[in-house]
């Protein structure tokens, strides 16, 4: 059985945090909007799809980052979607969103103009609270 | 306590077909791609905040859904989303994709241009084929 890899676009677009119990956790290297990525280990490709006890874990997963943006980043408004146009392997977008945002209300994708990297020690304290040794 | 009542921003965008078992169902007026909604009767606006049964009946009218968009329409991607930035009550879409449609590989949201009508005889029938008497 081939060793499950992440797909290169999503390593590209995206600093990879490590692993939550049912998922490889990824934040969007575009920090203009708190937004994470979670890719379960699975060759199928919509979450509906899966067996029960794999997509209650993933959304399991999706729901502890979900609590981190309301609780922990104070977000009024979570996003949620898998939606694989450009890349086909699973991945579920959680994303955070607030009225001040530079693309509010509408949806980040294709809508996110503004660019504005996260510094280093950002990425290292976001996966420190996430994902606590 | 307050009957549960349809945001009516929903309702001018979609046709209500009915019910499924744990969610109100609508299909979005826009034919250009076949879009689904699926609103459960709850206050909150997040589906990972709902108890997990529910949660999960919600999902499984969202499968029914898809399976319909896969195997009935023959689409060979699924779209699924809750957003809520515009419309805070929680709707659930779930959208059949295929690189022929007109704003492929785009999310459709803020991307559809092309507005085509559903003719009321294949609304009747949508709704035949997913709400079975």
């Amino acid at each position: 059985m081939t060793p499950f890899t992440l797909h290169p676009q999503l390593l590209t677009d995206c600093h990879l945090l490590g692993r939550l119990p049912h998922s490889h956790l990824l934040l969007h290297r575009n920090a203009a909007v708190p937004w994470f990525i979670l890719v379960p280990e699975t060759a199928l490709t919509n979450l509906l799809d899966l067996r029960a006890s794999q997509r209650e874990g993933v959304l399991a997963d999706a729901k502890r980052v979900s609590d981190y943006l309301t609780k922990t980043l104070g977000c009024p408004k979570i996003n949620v979607a898998w939606l694989g146009n450009l890349v086909p392997q699973l991945h579920v977008h959680v994303i955070g969103r607030r009225p001040s945002d530079p693309c509010w209300p509408r949806p980040v994708w294709g809508h996110l103009e503004l660019f504005q990297p996260y510094p280093p020690e950002q990425v290292t304290a976001i996966r420190a609270e996430l994902l606590p040794p």
